[in-house]
């Protein structure tokens, strides 16, 4: 952890100017991209501060620690999210949540959730961001989505927090972090036909 | 990554006394466990030489950089992993594997691999010696079990590589590394009666 240099305040965001929230959002974005591109270990406040174009003070003024700051930013990818589909099936709402899966994981959100999920074991404070955070809304929105299909009669039980419901997401997952291979919407679209409806059908048939 | 004190070979483990294969594996055993309690940022040839009970030149004589000390360490991890099991049946042997699965992503198996994942994009030779070790082994294991599953006539189809065959390990590991939840053998029976099986029987009848 880096030795805080001296601040105005004594906390991040009290005393001296008051915050401008889109230099907020800013840095924000910069810790994203130095994740993304350097690792959490390459995390320092001076590469943030050089991604966001602003003064090391200004980093320190917000944020005393580098575990704060990621804290908080961790907070950013929940934004980053997509909101639950709503086509009106299952098949359409699936499809919309899967390819946008695919596009997370292929893109910088996908890039700083990677970065971090080695750091999670050891990293109380991140750990709890991640998991009230975006792992949170992710959980969220599948259940959105499983549930409006439960109202409309195309489930007949409960299917999130089971091994099947679990399906539509997970191959997904594995691909992207076990494999050397492509993630695709192709790929997506093949849980969705052979994997997550098959499933669907045969439950509601018992 | 650290500056290389004077050794007394060019290369490592050439020259000077020669390697001691019981002390290696203490050291890749001490790799595994710094990583597990450290991270990979946390990874010193320091840290390594203390956990092994061996001086730091002893490190440094067999391995010149932090990265070909990882690689290496990478390998150590395959020779973890589980034979195929040959139960006489596919359920038999995808609950000995999936029940093998549970165990190790509780184990020090699991803390090493996921203290490496998040430095892969960042690593090249890391990456290289994790495709081409454990993750090789691991899936030449299941593609083992699938291929004698179609030997018996069990399935009909190829499912190594398909998205159904992905459902076997991909809900235990998603539930790993983004759930909060603990990681059982009760999971994985019901991965194993509530999806896979399932899913073979649809693919059978089709």
């Amino acid at each position: 952890m880096p030795n805080l240099p001296p601040v105005d305040g004594a906390r991040p965001g009290r005393g001296g100017r008051p915050r401008d929230p889109s230099r907020d959002g800013a840095i924000r974005a910069a810790i994203l991209q130095v994740l993304a591109e350097s690792g959490y270990a390459g995390l320092t406040m001076d590469a943030v501060a050089s991604a966001a174009g602003v003064g090391k003070a200004t980093i320190y003024r917000r944020w005393r620690t580098k575990s704060d700051l990621v804290a908080d930013a961790v907070a950013e990818l929940s934004s980053m999210s997509i909101d639950a589909p709503d086509t009106g099936s299952l098949e359409g709402d699936l499809r919309v949540l899967l390819h946008w899966l695919v596009g997370a994981v292929n893109g910088p959100l996908g890039a700083a959730t990677l970065s971090l999920l080695s750091a999670l074991p050891h990293e109380p404070g991140l750990r709890e961001a991640f998991r009230s955070g975006p792992m949170d809304v992710w959980g969220a929105t599948f259940r959105t989505v499983w549930e409006r299909a439960e109202a409309r009669g195309e489930v007949h039980q409960p299917m999130a927090g089971t091994a099947v419901g679990s399906t539509a997401s997970a191959p997904i997952l594995q691909r992207w972090l076990f494999s050397g291979e492509p993630v695709s919407e192709e790929f997506a679209d093949e849980v969705l036909a052979d994997v997550v409806l098959p499933l669907i059908s045969v439950r509601n048939a018992a």
